[in-house]
């Protein structure tokens, strides 16, 4: 029933120390020891030597999502300040579903009330769609195990989960046991289990095996448990015992993790038998990449919580999974297309915040405060349109290639409108585009460094952020608005003339008086021009660009001039119904601004 | 100049399909495609095929320290919604090197007015130890450049970081340059750089070269730019130049990221004259991951931010680094005995709070509300405290070695305090050690099981977490405080007598009456006992237990009584100045426990 293990490991290598450091390191380098207490702590590798010196897994790439086990409602429960209610509960368990997990652990009916009735409630009030398995968990005490049968009494289909402490460390500590006595308490619940599923009648049950913590657990320990209890089950590919791995506490680096899980994989009888599992904790920080290596290694089944949420540093994060399998071509098999709406009911369920930056839901995740960064999104978003109004295709069916941006934001129901923001590291790059994106004005490129200058001013001195709206009321200030200009246009004419037009225009002045002006030109922004003169106003070279503005706005359109008025350059606009009329009152703005 | 590369990647191969999965799935399998629309983004492996086939990192242990470099005050900086003022800066940069950080990046002086003047500021001021170096970001063009050098004039010792796109989607989208042109960008930058160091008296400088996003830029690219870069500057084994790898947007797992370090390592020029550092994000959740594999493959310094603050999902964070090398046993090379007060800082200068699950510094990391992992923290703090007494060594010095806790919380500043928390998932050993630590109680086995009970079903009513007080008040409210008591033991008296002693007691019974009773017994208690049935009350086979109370706790015994009223066994405590009256006063209390 066992296999034959590999040859156990010689002792580890530690890595070369490269670089001078050390007593004789030079000036650059002074970096002193610390005087932290590390010698009560073992070194690494000395606990686990690697297992493996022909590992594959380094060579293997994620080509498709693993089997998603969500274990929200067990692990995740027990590690809150304030457990989930049987409301919060139902909420977590119709968002899974929706999401489109399959396999969902919720509870531990024989530890609590409130588990036990959650499970009661699911059964009886018929919450698992056909295609869902409820999973629930148990110890490996006889009594316990009672309890967690009669829980799922009635259940269409359920995964019992059987979880026993098996390392050195629990035997010694926490049991009092030997290695062999651990195993023969195995045995006996293993057995316990399948005399309960033989007395249940109506029900299509599987069975797991938890045996923790596995990564500083004996692997041939391990693998001998394993492969006893898998046996014990009657494990068979149509109806195969599922094996998890867990890491209770995460230990050493995703490689070591990795090597354990493909020697497991190797060595384990019956593989097709199994369905290979890990649960990643994060004590380390390094749970999301212990399950991609796992994965690469043979495991073909992750347990997780959404966001993360679990014991001390929590489970593995199974939206991060899913969206890097995503963000990589790879169908995440899971839903994240509201991805907002998703955190919400989370943290309805745990009653504890999605941190900011917290992979591809946290609220700066998506967002550019420096201005590089604000320019390169700016032109990889543009260049994303470019390519779709090419191809007469919709932007959101183009190949995905924006510099700082790993995916889409829209494609987790996120807008533009956060990714960029605006503050005192901004630069014009991102002050256009947030004016571009929230307002559909496209400046010039002189006037959006005049601009930025403007904000950086206003930025520098409040600090903080500066919303699109507040942006707006600086341009609005800045081109605008006059607090008492030298010019308004109230209304004007053109006539077709012999070579350009004649414009008779009604302006109004500073000091309020109202004067009609009449002049030709090439265009009516030359005739305003050449007009304006009469009236001691130098305008020379009116250049005009202009653009209509979109629908949501209100107005049709925006027009930028740049004219030099005595001798300097400055920049207008003008936003009005008509296009005429926006050009005018942009050389209007530019005359204010002038005299401002 | 340039090396001669590993001849380039085979195809990528992508991992088996294992297990059944798909349209023929069987009934434990019905997790099915999403409609999320993946095709629009490229295939893992498709970009970057795996570019060595015989690494040798996954091998390797992390063995020390690498050279830890800040980017707090820059690529931190930049990310914040609120950047950080003078006073926020000043108090970021005198953490960093009260912790021992010795390469610290201080700004992007060339960007806004308020990093120019805090370079100047530190200079003016002298504010950087002699054994600290400053390193200034600056972009490739010679104005920067130029402005780069006018912050640093003057300082003793100053890095200049030279950064640069050199990826594909940056040259074509935001660049618009071809490959070429790019290399001529760097090469004109490197000189500008070499030649305003040459003009600058008096400040040691070194150089550091940074092409990004490394990671999606073709390697053999890279490699030649950063070969040209370090010729360029005299790289020496004495005068290393620092060649930064930066993620600068995480794409890959962390496996993919070390073959391109160790590919780097192996293929640069004159080894042993460049510092080799990486400089990881997290958009993948699996930055830590890919900083500990860079290190296993020849990477010798970090670049990250405190608790993983920056651009979008952030930095690594060095503190999770450095802790993870703590507890394998590898000095740190930094100082977080006061985690607690580091944090404290960092979140004022960030004005972002750290998540409560962040890897060692998270309010809820060292924290375990469920009753088994409670039962096995008890049983492990224990454990360490019998293997301090029998070596008569402080409890900080032994080896390390408790279920569910990766590290001992004091060595980074913690109490136990908040270890173990309770709520409706806890059990009888988190009440008992709850109960122990914050008020020195040692509850016999029976009554934390009575006690236990009475506490669960105060969480299941009222929800959420049972502070050490709220369960304090219940123990009271169980034990020591009657409505309406039976019996109050209010003076006693005890003679030797010829086999034990004599007991004369004075007590008030529930309507008020003040009684003396005398009896002889083996000792006190069971005096009392026989003296108690002269007023009809049956109590029969006292048993006690007790011990001192800490000093701290004012009062100094605690006993506890399990004696037989009326046939039933009932459970009873009392805590008094001396052990005697502590016994006695237990005995009444299980009396009025019987009768209440």
């Amino acid at each position: 029933m066992t296999a034959t293990p590999s040859p156990l490991p010689v002792p580890p290598r530690l890595a070369t120390p490269t670089g001078p450091r050390g007593a004789d390191q030079p000036w650059w380098n002074t970096q002193l020891g610390s005087a932290m207490p590390f010698s009560r702590y073992e070194r690494s590798g000395t606990r686990l030597p690697h297992l493996l010196t022909d590992r594959t897994w380094p060579s293997k790439s994620l080509a498709r999502a693993p089997l998603w086990a969500s274990v929200d409602l067990r692990d995740g429960n027990q590690a809150l300040r304030d457990p989930m209610d049987i409301r919060r509960k139902k909420a977590m368990f119709d968002l899974l579903v929706r999401m489109g997990f399959k396999d969902i652990e919720v509870g531990y009916p024989s530890a609590s009330h409130a588990d036990f009735s959650f499970v009661r409630t699911l059964i009886e009030q018929d919450l698992v769609p056909d295609d869902v398995t409820m999973s629930v968990f148990t110890p490996a005490r006889p009594e316990l195990i009672d309890r967690t049968f009669e829980a799922i009494d009635g259940a269409d289909r359920a995964v019992v989960h059987l979880c026993h402490a098996t390392a050195c460390l629990w035997r010694e500590v926490v049991f009092a046991m030997t290695a062999g006595e651990v195993e023969e308490m195995a045995v006996r619940a293993a057995r316990h289990v399948a005399r309960c599923a033989d007395a249940t009648k109506g029900t299509r049950l599987r069975f797991q095996y938890s045996p923790e913590t596995f990564n500083v657990t004996e692997p041939e320990f391990v693998l001998r448990l394993s492969n006893t209890v898998a046996a014990l089950w009657d494990a068979s590919p149509d109806r195969p015992v599922t094996l998890n791995l867990p890491t209770t506490v995460e230990t050493d680096s995703p490689n070591v993790f990795a090597d354990q899980v493909e020697w497991m994989h190797r060595n384990l009888d019956n593989r097709r038998s199994v369905i290979l599992s890990v649960h990643p904790h994060n004590d380390r920080g390094t749970a999301v990449a212990s399950a991609e290596l796992a994965i690469m290694a043979g495991a073909e089944r992750i347990e997780g919580t959404l966001f993360g949420n679990g014991e001390r540093t929590g489970n593995v994060c199974l939206a991060t999974l899913a969206l890097n399998l995503f963000s990589q071509g790879v169908d995440p098999q899971l839903d994240f297309s509201d991805i907002d709406g998703i955190r919400r009911t989370v943290e309805f369920a745990n009653q504890l915040p999605v941190p900011p930056r917290h992979p591809y839901v946290g609220d700066l995740v998506h967002t550019a405060f420096s201005g590089t960064h604000q320019d390169a999104i700016a032109k990889g978003l543009a260049a994303i349109g470019r390519r779709a109004a090419e191809a007469g295709t919709p932007a959101a069916t183009v190949p995905w290639n924006v510099p700082y941006l790993p995916i889409d934001p829209k494609d987790v129901g996120r807008t533009y409108e956060s990714v960029v923001r605006v503050n005192s590291q901004s630069g014009k790059g991102g002050v256009a585009h947030v004016l571009n994106t929230a307002y559909g004005l496209d400046l010039p490129r002189a006037m959006r460094v005049e601009l930025g200058r403007r904000v950086q001013r206003a930025a520098d001195h409040g600090g903080g952020e500066l919303t699109s709206r507040a942006l707006h009321a600086l341009f609005a200030e800045e081109y605008l608005e006059f607090d008492r200009p030298r010019l308004v246009l109230k209304e004007f004419r053109t006539t077709p003339g012999a070579v350009g037009v004649t414009l008779d225009a009604l302006v109004v002045l500073a000091n309020g008086e109202e004067r009609r002006l009449t002049a030709g030109g090439a265009d009516a922004a030359t005739a305003f021009a050449a007009a304006l003169t009469g009236i001691g106003i130098t305008v020379q070279r009116p250049e005009l660009t202009e653009h209509p503005l979109p629908d949501t706005v209100g107005t049709r359109f925006a027009a930028y001039a740049r004219v030099t008025v005595d001798g300097t350059v400055y920049h207008g606009v003008g936003i009005a119904d008509d296009a005429e009329r926006a050009r005018l009152t942009a050389v209007a703005s530019a005359v204010n601004r002038a005299h401002g």
